[in-house]
């Protein structure tokens, strides 16, 4: 565990490296992402043999990690590189204005170390190289890792390759660092040179560090990615057209990482007496469970399995293959019990477990849509010609992605994905996923009457002329790009 | 004074014109603004009169407020119409990825009822219909705004005058409503249909609202605009060059709306032996005191000036011209107290002060500046071939606008401007004057394989062959606007 005086040490490093990152250029930046995700890329081997011992996730899955987590550092690589992120804002002065305008020249600009604490769940994306860090390191702001303990050596090793890659790309030394402890993380949070944090993990150890942000003498930006039980609707007409299809879609989400994705579809509205029901029973038994990642989540699923059984309108659907002492489990209730018992009912259970919502008609739909908390996804399974507006509606009011096909547990790292959502998904108004997540790690700044040589450099003319920017209102992309 | 369940009435119609505005049309919404600018416009004699009734602020700054007032709601009419701001991102699915990607559109969505909170020292321009009600509204979410005590019956009359320009203009009732009293305000920002806060005030009143915000079951952003030091650095070249110019511009700033301007320098780094604290002193006697806002401000004042002439280091340069038992003052210390009681000497004081700080050497400067709090702005008047590098790295490391020229009391209302700054300037990462102001107001959300049809209209390809947009990754402003 690192100890409060270590915590102080690494911070003060990190903040002695700040000016550094702050001061880099895109393309210096873009080229020390690249080292990070080549050296991961080169030891994929070794970590994904630490990964396997100490999270049981399996080769084949964090392979596929590996690669997206060195995909994610290349993304914000190229974000930089376009510029785009910067927000490049211009006002040539008018005198003729009333009052005069002087020249206002704005940007986004870097932060300070950044405080970030990772998950158990992706040991490698949202872990000690994953989102939040590469997009706070894109951002131009060195990181402190707080390691997850569901993972130890393999945050070590991990922090190991990716800060000795930052630094031979020539990076400043304190770029990224490692501490581990739950006494060091509450100090890491309150530090007062951390200027902002970045949270995957559960709805109380979030709540507990974002009180701590939030009660600091100077308040920082805590953006965390709680808790979300992910609602599904599948309608009458879905159901009716291609139910079996469906059931085993959702068996195979639902069940995916053993259920331990903050994606997973943990509560499933379904039309009654169209067979659904009887569609996802069949489905289970192929299903298998797995080992849990962590003791305490071991400990947690049957936990969460009996609460949700203890409520009289609960009854098991179906159950899957028992592995590791984990099986598959589908529960069903109906609307009505929902809309009477959220609190005891809407849960998020990490593991695998899903719970089908009988509905008998669309006020009840929506009666029980109304009390779902706020979601990083919602799904809608329709047919083209059924009137799906207010269910829609509902959705989308409590979530941060809408699908219209497929299943919730697959997040693509694209410009355009959005991973957050209404509280308690997170707590904040930005993703943690994708090219925007940038935006978290900066703040404007804006230049009055400044001599071009003391203008940062992607705010002077040369500069404008190939990254897109807005100059008295107009929106420019340079076409010599 | 409003009651809580008065509070609760008026949110909830809020949350019931929700849906509409979030749904409304760019040009709706930007029909609206207009709407509402106009109506402030056609009343403005009436309105001038009551608030110079109420403020004490005189007519022709007064009347000038109301131009900007309502040129702001203009400004944020085109931002709605110019479409940036819906941060639209498509990326087409991709079949060949690894995994396959859906399709993904993204756009920037309302969020619901928004309170604001209103500022005593702009009855127009930070109040009822100021720029926290306009981006808000602009971002398409109803208002509720919690009126300043300083001016109550302009506060009604405003709200009155907007929300029926609102209504009539076709925006649903419950769009602009105005509630009254600390205890109203209190339940306003815990209420949970709110989902937003802006506010305008000082660090103890926006502390205590940040806290009650932070602290509910379902936390909200709080977008407080505290207070704000504005220091001010005068070079040796620059006050050898123009002391005497520079003189007369600090004192005209430090002065203006007899010192109640929340980017009022408030403390001002001089080089000892260059003359330019006797050129102050010479211009100090000409200007001239005035009746302030409140009678809180107004037993304030003297509270300040007295808590920081208690300091031994701190002597009277200068006073001027007594006009309602106000007259300024032209306080000197040096760099060495400051760095050593920067809690004591470098407070807010709201009214005609400001603080001289001698400096001997650059280290003392630099010393000093490093204890400087987060502020709204920071000036820096310099010659040419002075080497300014360290000051400035200071400077902008603790504001939100960096001025190289003139001084910050003018805020311009553009695209560029950033009036926000590090805590205590501001309690986010974001500003609230300029069009930016918007973002503030706006959650993403994403869909992931919609049908045409169920798509909000603005990510439809008709609205992307108009509007700003990002499609797999290339930014594209189409031409045909």
């Amino acid at each position: 565990m690192t100890s409060t005086a270590d915590v102080d040490a690494i911070v003060s490093a990190a903040a002695a490296a700040a000016p550094v990152w702050r001061r880099s250029t895109g393309s210096e930046r873009a080229s020390w992402l690249r080292a990070a995700a080549d050296a991961i890329d080169a030891e994929v081997a070794e970590l994904v043999a630490i990964a396997d011992e100490e999270t049981r996730l399996g080769v084949p899955r964090l392979t596929g990690e590996v690669a997206r987590t060195s995909g994610q550092l290349r993304l914000f690589a190229s974000v930089v590189e376009e510029g785009s992120y910067l927000e490049l804002t211009i006002d040539d002065a008018d005198a003729s204005a009333a009052p005069p305008r002087p020249e206002l020249r704005r940007m986004l600009t870097a932060l300070g170390p950044v405080a970030v604490f990772s998950a158990s769940n992706f040991p490698f994306a949202f872990s000690v190289a994953g989102g939040d860090t590469a997009s706070a390191l894109a951002a131009g702001n060195p990181v402190i890792v707080k390691a997850h303990s569901g993972h130890p050596r393999l945050s070590v090793r991990t922090a190991e390759i990716v800060a000795a890659a930052l630094e031979a790309a020539g990076a400043p030394s304190g770029s990224l660092a490692l501490i581990e402890g739950r006494e060091a993380g509450n100090a890491l949070v309150q530090h007062p040179l951390v200027k902002a944090a970045g949270f995957t993990g559960s709805v109380a150890g979030g709540r507990a560090l974002f009180d701590l942000a939030s009660a600091r003498p100077e308040p920082i930006p805590f953006y965390g990615e709680l808790g979300s039980i992910n609602p599904v609707v599948v309608t009458p007409g879905a159901a009716a057209a291609r139910g079996e299809a469906l059931a085993q879609g959702l068996v195979g989400s639902f069940t995916l990482g053993v259920g331990q994705f903050c994606t997973k579809p943990g509560v499933v509205f379904v039309p009654e007496g169209l067979g659904f029901e009887d569609a996802v029973a069949a489905a289970v038994p192929a299903a298998s469970g797995g080992p849990l990642l962590t003791d305490r989540i071991t400990a947690a699923f049957p936990e969460g399995l009996a609460r949700l059984e203890t409520d009289a309108s609960v009854a098991v659907v179906a159950t899957g293959v028992e592995v590791s002492g984990v099986r598959p489990v589908v529960l069903a209730t109906d609307a009505r019990a929902v809309a009477e018992r959220p609190e005891a009912l809407l849960e998020e259970c990490f593991g695998p477990v899903t719970l089908l919502v009988r509905y008998s008609s669309e006020d009840e739909l929506h009666a029980a849509l109304a009390v779902v908390p706020g979601s990083l996804t919602a799904t809608l399974h329709a047919e083209e010609g059924e009137d799906v507006a207010e269910t829609l509606e509902l959705l989308q009011e409590r979530a941060g992605r809408v699908l219209f096909a497929g299943w919730p547990t697959g997040v693509a790292v694209t410009w355009s994905q959005h991973h957050g959502g209404p509280w308690p998904a997170t707590t904040s108004l930005h993703t943690s996923v994708g090219a925007t997540a940038i935006r978290r790690f900066l703040r404007p700044i804006a230049f009055q009457d400044a001599p071009e040589r003391l203008l940062p450099e992607a705010l002077r003319d040369a500069s404008l002329a190939r990254l897109p920017h807005r100059r008295n209102g107009v929106l420019t992309v340079p076409a010599s790009r």
